[in-house]
């Protein structure tokens, strides 16, 4: 069983290269074994060129080592806090993806501008405060996931699966893996088309019935989008 | 005879991927069958990965389901209102590509600003209005073919092969999908273009005379680009 | 001998889409054969996908058709205004590549604001005039030509290779097609770079000693860069 | 022993168009042999796809060809000056690189925005002084090596392994020819982030705190990121 979250995992990491979120080792993915509840996550500064499935390292929730021989990522903090706090994720992505970092870096919220947003976020996405010299200097990983739950305390994750942690850079979550990685996709597609249409006179976000359909259209109890699940 | 029509419709839509004008499912192509009348369409919230020419859709022009087992795309009912109001389209295609749907975001139609616009799009590329709560709240995606009509009311479609819906993204069209493709992508460089025109500080159209010029020497009926269609 | 300047301009047509400078069909190269003096042309209007060396036209320096049974580039008739105006030249080709374009769209020269810049361009990149309308209604492509020359009065154009026409886009040359092609890439190259110098806020020219220093150490009488050509 | 520089410093000049570094034969990499103290570098004007590993030029510190056939890169006398100053140096790249020349070309340095920039650059990476006339005129690459390390002057260079020389682009380094590239490729990224960020209406840097973080994390005595080097 854990074989199939690390393979998972793996894959899911090797996607990052393959949309170009990701330069040098910049960028990890991490996922919940639905029936151990332990974390699969990347080993700390490998190459993607070198990753092997079987580098993946497997955490407890407390972050003990239960199978793997290298450091998990330093940012496996980040990541175990929001497993412990959000029991409906099954993954996490980090990246420093170009435009989403841009945004995390102006300390702005990306606005809705338009449907592309509103079909998986629903609403602006949050960018965090930021952090104080004392929560950097200790405990910096645990401090950041702290911002990024404060951040979002009012809001379901799964209805706005990614944040921008101020100066630093995006994190998104989902149900699995893969749906992680196609949150992180879509966040720097938007992140990117908001910059341009900010560049082109406009930071308004559309209507609230324009956000509220699209979103429902495809997460709501309604949801017409793509096949039946059946 | 629907065995051309839907391989093409199929080959279009991975056109687009092509063409990096998709990311994920965000984008369906459609033709029109000449003999039947036919609609062929991409199923809804299908991967480009897993796509096979027997996904896609065919229905006829009230929406109704004639051949194939999975949902049409969401966007069905904006496509079959195009082809019932222009006869002489053969083909649509709606995408979020990055540089169109700023524009739309912004709300701007994209001024003519050079020949690249002008061999394609006679005049300025149109943004629709924005919809009304109530045309968001039911039969959305008629509606929105609706406001698409409603903008274009004074143009002839095939001088003006593309719009963008306001705050959403745009809609091109052809007399076949092959062309209607041909026009997305044109739209998604000459609003690239635009962009940067508008960074180095101009956005007045050129001359209508150097517009009429590029247009017709492509379109018109004296036109001399390209080989004789003998 | 016309066989190796045909497979030369059809190689650097090639390059044009290799270097990511031309969307569709748009774009052409020629050549001219150093023997007979014919120039050899991209016919209008072919994908590059098909395009063949065969499908190259030949014609002489007043437009008569010596070989090849297709239509050459409607863009022929500014081509042979410029070989016929400098004997200095081989290869010269046209684009609608993004920047450079949008430089054009601006109706901007692009000043030279490095070495990067100077390395290629001896001074900053000037845009013509806007046409009249008696000049685009008539003889539109030879007018093109003149508008160019005209430009480039004062000017060695060796020593410019390139030149925006207004509300168009680029042309550029040199002594082969190659060298043509090398041009409009560093053209690309340089007018994107100049985009992003002015969104960081600098619009002044580099000193013309910086200018000299590395124009001559490419191209002048002493120039020290690259291998010994004996 | 020479052998396995030289092959480094090949595959390091490689990368640079791998990465997308380098347009045409804009850049170089050079590497110090360990052992000899010799420098391995790539010849002038070579193009990247006809480059062979014994093209390498070897050279002493005062610039004496002790291998090879082919001229070194006119920027030769620069790197070797920037070796003889840092003996904890091993690589040096060179590149025309586009967002980080179009920070060179508007003659900024680069503001630490967060912490994609703090992992690498402890703080602003900087912009030289332009060169005088006469620094032009006579010793230009030793001039410019001059420049550099004037700029550089309180600081550790592989605290800051990148410059950005006022006008005309970046040079990179650190204890290997890889390292150098890394840093290359960090800093294009880190400049194009830049870009967006100050399009987005920022332009003050993060707090010392989160730089002291990320740097010390990485390069500090108690770095903990990445695998134990044991």
């Amino acid at each position: 069983m854990l074989d199939e979250i690390r393979e998972s995992v793996f894959r899911a990491n090797l996607d990052l290269v393959k949309h170009g979120l990701v330069v040098h080792s910049w960028g990890n993915v991490s996922g919940r074994d639905p029936e151990t509840g332990y974390i699969v996550i990347k080993p700390s500064g490998i190459s993607y060129e070198k990753l092997r499935a079987d580098d993946m390292v497997v955490v407890d929730l407390s972050g003990k080592i239960i199978e793997g021989k290298l450091n998990p990522s330093t940012d496996t903090p980040t990541h175990l806090l929001l497993y412990r706090t959000w029991p409906g994720i099954g993954g996490i992505v980090h990246t420093h993806s170009t435009c989403a970092t841009a945004w995390a870096q102006a300390g702005r919220n990306i606005p809705a501008l338009g449907t592309t947003h509103a079909d998986t976020f629903y609403g602006e996405i949050p960018c965090t405060r930021k952090l104080k010299a004392a929560e950097v200097k200790s405990d910096y990983e645990v401090n950041t996931g702290r911002v990024i739950i404060e951040r979002l305390s009012n809001m379901d994750p799964l209805h706005m699966p990614s944040v921008l942690v101020y100066g630093h850079g995006p994190f998104s979550w989902g149900t699995t893996p893969e749906q992680a990685v196609y949150n992180a996709v879509t966040l720097e597609e938007v992140a990117r088309m908001a910059l341009y249409t900010i560049l082109l006179g406009k930071d308004k976000p559309v209507e609230k019935y324009l956000l509220d359909k699209h979103f429902q259209r495809k997460h709501g109890k309604k949801a017409y989008y793509g096949q039946s699940k059946n």
